[in-house]
């Protein structure tokens, strides 16, 4: 618990009017090391943050307010950026400059490969040095290099959730290349807070699509830069709710593998891993025990007929695929402990 | 249109308190050409069927009676059969026996190899000479049969969604055998009207689910049977919400093929059928374009990074997917317009 | 049905771009006695509807155009107003000028006080003479002007089902003036389809609001108008999901009357009204059964503890509360059945 | 915080398996001050809790189990009832004769006046002395009693929040008898996880209906009781969500009041309530705002043209309908701090 002679990390948030921006506000608001002393936001400065999100409740919210980054030095010591690319490369680099760590939750630095960003993104990157200083924030994968960044990129939240669903798999087996095929469904706060025809309420209700369909997705490249370069085939869809993200994954062993070989070794793979579960043998996971935390959840069965492994994995979009994931990185990078904060729990229904 | 000199074919549905009985009496009753006479239920018999669906209306809507198979001569001519599966094929067996023609709903007479029963459905088939002589009623594959047929085994939800997205491929392509996965997800009403935990509102409502992964749903069998004896990995899922099939189905071609090339053959194999919609290049369908709907609509893609093809399939799993098909075959075998009382729009919002 | 020699009633609609006017254009389709010559919008002209609305199908689906009003002579007989109000008096103008006979569906002609359109839509009415001129159109309560009237204001999607509960109480017993409160429900596409930031999904997703309160909604006048001038405390939520409006409605009678004479009182008032549905004693009407219908369904209870009548009433906001209506009220001006091409079923789940 | 020194108090759940039960034992699991040391469910005993409620996570979930009311000493301090009105009443007698503190969450102990059971409950009350004894466990109202008892009944969830938006009026102004009017909205899991048609999935999606409409609701006489014998009209209506009742009420003062009045009033009532949360004038709360929390949610309209003032209120009925306050109840019982393990704060979205 937080001693009371210990200052607590001062922490600024950029974008903080868009969804994971408002999440990290809630839960920092609540965590035992660290406060919340800017909230930044261009378009809505002035206005507090509780007009946007009524469910802060009706009390004392602060006002977003448009944040100089090169003037932010004492009044926090660390910055999350939930801005749109492009714009967080320019952002992070004075912040860095101003001696702030900084977790981006953009997709600015997460492709090793600068020239990814043209084809992906259709720029070019401006920050080549700061991107290959950064480190790509998955904890379950990336932990020691994390605790000594000054600058993290915070995983997507569709890579989030497939990665932790296949990296076993082609870390310690052998994985038939292009056997990999990830069928993503997601809820609709994953695309962001943008007014969009696409997002209004009554084009998504009722519905399913998929979309980005054949390999053009940005979350993409990332994925296959953390399986070890699998080019994989990624489908995603849009599911009528707000929040969760349930991949499916399928991939070929060579040889096979059973059930109870594959769960020890994942069980194994993600042993100091606070936030992943992976299920018994014949459970699967399932969106409502993620909803609001920062677990991923992992089930893992094998269809004997064909000899596929398929690999179920749940996370909220928002939570471990976003915002909660960032203060778990924050944790890391600030030697605090790793799930401080983070100890939220789903609604049973 | 209806003449007025010709009687109209009488009709009766076997099972109509379920979720496919109902949907029948409802599209039937504005039937140019068929009348329903007489609705089976048995628990809950003496019941007007109104009172189990209020969205048929407040006015006379007939009673559920217990029906006796053997007895219906001079009042149906044709059967729909929307029974369990076993129970099932021993009512169909007597009304075959009394000169009616049925469309049966279950699985009893989809499958051509009887010991597929014992695996699959826990059971030895009891009328094995009426499964020989079934027809697969799925009329863009076996309308010539159907016309002839005096039994037809109407096909499962999932199986219409998914074959109709990958036969063109099957027949007219080489596809890569063991390539094909089947991520099927599901409304609600695929599981039936019959009381389930598992299914009531709290549990389903803002969550998402797998089931039944690894291989061991009984629509497999129906599929791989009219995909050539292929062998698929398919993996259906619990979408929240009522109506509607959504199949991502992926598979490899050797050699591989463009999308112009796919997109004509695929209009080419479906030129003749009247609910088969192929989406122009670039376009793929979502689940709200057949609601209430007969149609079956199938966008394709191709991963030009994978070389997979990706069809995308749509359907009401109670229209197309069930009632809507099944009386799509009772005009077939009664010699009536492919789609004549079947002219049903989806609502545009 | 249609004649074959007898041409086809020649529609334009205007704002089809939107809710209503997709729905307009879907059921005309289907019309026997009309066909759609025009659909115009001035933002998306050019665009084909069904890019709009997809589940009109892949095919051909005509463009949206800039139509000029003066310009329609020979190419329509008949408009729809589907336009925002202000914008739709200064179109009806010139089609009544050029002798086509118009429905409106914005709020421009409801109200017969001009004055009210200052107070409750902040405009002075320029077009005097059409709104004296302009009929109400409740077919329910203003069947014989609307036959003979070249303008018909279609009343709001509140307003019709409220009326329609609250009438045969104020215009055939006495209610206790200020007694009336109208609790109402509407689904998210009341609010038209103009991109809203509180109509995202991720905003009425898993939510319910009130808004309005205390007086200020513009059906209000409308509703006070048509039920005698008494004044009535009228309440609007919003409900998670697409359509329908469910009015719970409570008055007090002087003296007070039991559900019985009440229920013979509204079957009596209704009796010649085929889209209004009287539920049996004990039953009361859901959403589900007017979804896609023109109907509008009522049920009568009293709470013989404090002696009010509870007057529950349920349509399609986009069905009975505006497209469809106005086809209903198209059909009585133009003398055609005042059902055809209404015949609309509600899906059974 | 816990003081390492002092034991935390042992609480056993009967009727664990239930929707309340549940979330008990979850929002139990990080109390500072207690811990569940039995869980009881007859017909579920033996399956651990997480089988029920997969959302508790896969890990180590106590085992359900038939609990002895009699021989539980020792091993809790304290009980809470989730059963079924009547078996509760024989299950308190025992517990509180073997020196246990019992808050029970049916709605056997609520009713001051015995012969009400008859009326409402169809039984007639066996535990008359403990009746008596009981307090009625709205903190906001009885907090004085709660303190000093052994038997609280935990208000019904329309109750709460009817109650809270209304008692303010009743106590401090003059409301004109027989014009309060409740039109109250709750989610499906205010129905308890007992099987039943009504509840299914298709049943309530997509959907809204009323019930019990007329008087018929058991929460009548609760609501009257603490409104000081005021009758009301409260008609109940089913959303399809999962959590949340949204309590739209009406009132007439004499003489009428303004908005800011009303508000002073309101804050100056609740300005002790650490739970009740009065909005600003012009804002109305969410159902959002209280999902997953403790809080009552309150909004003040007046509506000038009518002179009725219009109390908005909203809580989460699993949260301070049901099992939230249960807990707030027992942190009064034994001298926690009211809000101790109460800090849950509502998802953004």
């Amino acid at each position: 618990m937080s001693n009371a002679a210990t200052a607590k990390l001062k922490v600024a948030i950029f974008g903080a009017s868009g969804y994971s921006g408002a999440e990290l506000y809630r839960v920092l608001r609540a965590h035992p090391r660290a406060e919340v002393t800017a909230l930044g936001a261009d378009s809505s400065a002035g206005v507090p943050l509780n007009a946007l999100y009524p469910a802060l409740g009706p009390e004392g919210s602060p006002k977003l307010e448009k944040l100089d980054p090169a003037g932010l030095k004492g009044r926090a010591d660390f910055a999350f950026l939930c801005l749109p690319h492009v714009q967080s490369m320019d952002v992070a680099a004075p912040l860095i400059a101003a001696g702030l760590k900084v977790v981006d939750l953009s997709g600015d630095f997460r492709l090793k490969d600068a020239s990814a960003y043209a084809k992906y993104y259709s720029h070019v990157h401006s920050q080549e040095a700061l991107l290959a200083e950064a480190v790509y924030g998955l904890p379950e994968l990336h932990s020691a290099e994390i605790k000594k960044a000054r600058l993290v990129a915070n995983p997507g939240c569709f890579t989030t959730t497939s990665i932790l669903a296949l990296a076993p798999l082609l870390q310690r087996l052998k994985v038939r290349p292009g056997s990999i095929v990830i069928d993503a469904k997601t809820g609709v706060s994953g695309g962001g807070r943008k007014l969009t025809q696409s997002f209004q309420f009554v084009e998504v209700y009722d519905n399913f699509s998929a979309y980005g369909v054949g390999g053009t997705h940005r979350h993409i490249p990332e994925i296959e830069q953390e399986l070890g370069g699998q080019r994989v085939t990624f489908t995603p869809h849009l599911l009528p709710l707000s929040r969760g993200i349930f991949s499916t994954c399928y991939a070929e062993l060579e040889p096979s593998a059973d059930e109870e070989e594959l769960l020890a070794l994942y069980r194994d793979f993600y042993k100091a891993a606070p936030f992943v579960r992976v299920y018994p043998q014949g459970e699967l996971p399932t969106l409502r025990a993620v909803r609001g935390t920062n677990f991923c959840d992992l089930g893992i069965k094998v269809d004997a007929r064909t000899g596929r492994v398929i690999a179920v994995s749940c996370t909220d979009n928002l939570g471990k695929g976003a915002a909660f994931q960032a203060i778990q990185n924050m944790n890391l990078m600030c030697g605090f402990g790793e799930a401080e904060g983070l100890g939220l729990s789903a609604l049973t229904t």
